[in-house]
């Protein structure tokens, strides 16, 4: 099943064509998007979202998104959904049509089933790999035209990677800067556990800020943790009490091996850390 | 006037929706493509942008692209254009659509208008400015999952640069690299002419090797130049006899300004150049 809504409220059929050739989110790649993760009726983290959704375009120079109609529209898209109680909401918001000065952008959330491959990794825990993203940390304050730290629709480079990643052997990837700092995953923040406390590399970097990162960071702080946001040694991943891969269809992964090599089991912290995410929402 | 035509063959209405929401295209910026020019009803390079585009679908594990058919395309959209001798032939190819292994690339060929502005551009000369494009000349090579030399869809950085530049009150950008080494522009190539020898940077350092780029290069041998592809350090740029902007749809455009500096003039050995690229195509 999936849920087709515009941002002006039309709900359409998303097996039909509704994109014209030459909108500039497929041209050049040259728009943004969000993925929300819906759970029980109830969208996680859309204040988020929908303020990173606000970063991005600022950073493309995008008309400022419409922070009303886009929750109307995830609205719309939960009350027409009927596949079960999780599933991934996409926001995708381009500069539309080429060539026309009045074009307006192309904007619209769209409800799709998460992929099974990514359930059952939250459950078993993935294998990934380690590749080096070309950057160094001083980048994305120097050269803010690179857009590091904007979700772009231009992802070509994260899906080669994760393609890189299989023909290793491994379902995802952590990306390092060219002085072995830890970077991001192509499609989420990486979390480290190392005597209670948890920690993720710093935004100034040139990382997305991550949505669900920061859930389970304050899910974690309310269940005894401490956090802190600082730079990581690719060498501090080996030495860790636990790796994860944080993202809102992924919630929380954990990594149990990296370049082929097992790391230490972290199953009982990451049951610990999951149910610290999930009260997030429950209370429980 | 557009005109458009999908690689099978079907012509149809570049106003009308054609793509879906959920091509990997508008999606991820996963897919390829090429611009063509046609002059004179005949597609310049047209053997070098099939090859590129081969080269490209192979760096990004797309299907081989089926070069007869393009072949068909491109002679397609040739025969119903009606707007000029001069105009931009797009070659667009996707991944198709997300979550079925059924899927097909999506690909098409689209004729579109000359901008004015780049054909006021080949005349007048650009105002250029130098950006960091965050990379060290041993990336593409160590790393070939970041796609460099690859002409893929996801071109928002190539977009932002191109505003920055217009912040900036120039029309162009010229990359450069962490180390201070000439790199490309987000849509050409830099050939820089010295004491009747023109220069490129070797495509080795991540650089989408130019079909323009190379005409240019067998006008000007023909016209007794030398030739040499080398790296060129970004001061290079200020003591040349001339600095160049080349692509299909630009030709060889000079490049008068520089950060603000104006450049030598370098209008009659463009005059010439210009003419020797011209050269291998009218055989005068």
């Amino acid at each position: 099943m999936r849920v087709l809504v515009f941002l002006d409220g039309t709900v359409a059929d998303p097996d039909s064509p509704h994109i014209r050739v030459d909108d500039l989110g497929l041209m050049r790649g040259d728009g943004i998007f969000e993925t929300v993760l819906i759970a029980d009726g109830q969208p996680r983290e859309l204040r988020p979202h929908l303020d990173r959704l606000a970063r991005s375009a600022s950073m493309l120079d995008l008309p400022e998104p419409d922070d009303e109609a886009w929750q109307r529209a995830t609205a719309q898209v939960i009350e027409k959904w009927a596949a079960g109680p999780e599933f991934a909401l996409k926001l995708v918001y381009t500069r539309g049509v080429d060539g026309d000065p009045e074009a307006k952008p192309t904007a619209f959330a769209m409800g799709i089933p998460i992929d099974e491959k990514i359930i059952r990794a939250r459950r078993e825990g993935v294998a990934a790999v380690t590749l080096d993203r070309g950057i160094d940390p001083g980048l994305a304050e120097r050269a803010p035209w690179l857009l590091l730290g904007a979700k772009s629709l231009s992802y070509a480079v994260n899906m080669a990677a994760s393609r890189e990643a299989a023909r290793r052997g491994a379902q995802d990837v952590i990306f390092t800067t060219t002085d072995g700092s830890v970077f991001e995953g192509p499609t989420s923040n990486v979390i480290v556990a190392r005597d209670k406390t948890l920690y993720t590399p710093p935004a100034t970097i040139g990382i997305l800020p991550g949505t669900t990162q920061a859930a389970v960071f304050r899910g974690a702080e309310r269940a005894g943790w401490n956090t802190k946001i600082e730079p990581l040694r690719a060498s501090d991943l080996r030495e860790a009490d636990g790796v994860f891969l944080a993202s809102s269809v992924r919630k929380l992964t954990r990594v149990h091996t990296l370049d082929g090599e097992r790391l230490r089991d972290s199953s009982a912290i990451h049951a610990e850390l999951a149910a610290a995410y999930e009260s997030v929402y429950t209370g429980k």
